[in-house]
């Protein structure tokens, strides 16, 4: 991983504590990665075994959220950080809420998968919720990169990426709309892809989240509102 | 307010700045609660100067944010906190991202009223968005009791009130469908009124959030996701 943007300590050892929590935060992040990967998997290939390992898989999501958070406060407690130190551990803090929530998400768009398997597939795969996944899984990558390499550009243009997630989720709703008019009998079925789109939108929510705290953490609280304004501004009239 | 359930300091300067931050939390919380307020009654009677104060009110919501969070800051390196202590401070921190989310969904419920305003009115005057705010108005009030009490059996209470809010919020998609459905030319005007009424369904979210952070404030970590669960599980098979 690339330091240069972290601070240095002359006590070496608060510095490889720093290190190994942003590793932390990096492994838990690949966790839930892989646990929405396999979600959207399971449910746009109807594999319910998929979808019981996400459910398995999100018991470690949850205990992972209490390992780092009691080594933050450890950390808290033991160091007495000041500033940017402080900052980060609180950072993490934040950003270990937002993964755990996704793990949640994940978790969701699973069950709907179960349930989705023993119905009639669509003709179109549920191309729709793939499109939308992999928008999402893209911006989770996204934030854990800006995240590890504290890298705030990297973070408002991730952010920005929210704004598609929103019109595509948008979108889905009108499509799924048009499909239960067409069919009442798919009604079931599409309100299923509905909920599991509204948890995949929710997931990019929470990667733009993550990306604020890149953000403050980065740039101070005083462009915080502010840069987050001159974003929700331009995503508005955009 | 009643502070039975916590801690008591020798020194009283520090027992004082908590409370002093208890305050802050609880004022944060109801200005948002006034702007959630404002919001729903700017859309459902189309008040378009209404919505303009939540608008300039976000300005405060978020100055309140960065205000605590600095404060928390300032206690955290002046106090070097632990156990309980350290646990309040933050739960206050992730108790104030959520307040601040809540502000900007007002800000965005009061945005969709004012583009309603320009439309006709529906028959019901928007009942169901209306039904929909007062509940998660209550579940935000109940949230911020909970807090400042420190009640997690409240909190428990509170965050069980999320799975009305997301029924009444996916009844109000199925309605607005069939409102389409009947009346194209409505579409316009009802997925603004779906909009406003995911942004009311997060504030619920949001408000069961802190209700979390309650719980494991007086809870601590162990029983935190165990609780989560079952409330979970609970919620599932209701």
């Amino acid at each position: 991983m690339d330091n240069s943007n972290l601070p240095h300590h002359i006590s070496q050892q608060f510095d490889a504590e720093l290190e190994r929590l942003r590793s932390q935060v990096f492994a838990m992040g690949g966790l839930v990665e892989e646990q929405v990967k396999k979600a959207i998997t399971a449910l746009t290939e109807g594999d319910t075994a998929l979808a019981d390992e996400v459910t398995t898989g999100d018991i470690q999501v949850n205990a992972m959220e209490v390992d780092i958070d009691e080594e933050c406060t450890h950390i808290i407690a033991r160091r007495q950080p000041t500033a940017s130190d402080l900052r980060l551990v609180i950072a993490v803090i934040k950003t270990i809420t937002d993964l755990e929530r996704m793990g949640d998400q994940a978790e969701k768009v699973a069950r709907i998968g179960r349930e989705l398997a023993e119905m009639e597939r669509p003709r179109n795969g549920y191309i729709e919720i793939q499109s939308l996944g992999t928008h999402v899984q893209n911006m989770l990558r996204g934030a854990l990169d800006a995240f590890v390499r504290m890298d705030a550009e990297a973070a408002v243009k991730i952010a920005k990426m929210d704004l598609q997630a929103d019109h595509e989720y948008e979108a889905i709703i009108r499509q799924n709309m048009t499909f239960m008019m067409e069919d009442p009998r798919t009604i079931k079925r599409v309100l299923g892809a509905t909920w599991a789109a509204r948890a995949l939108e929710r997931i990019g929510d929470h990667a733009k989240n993550v990306c604020e705290y890149v953000i403050y953490l980065v740039k101070g609280k005083d462009v915080r509102h502010t840069t987050l304004e001159q974003l929700e501004k331009e995503a508005t009239e955009g």
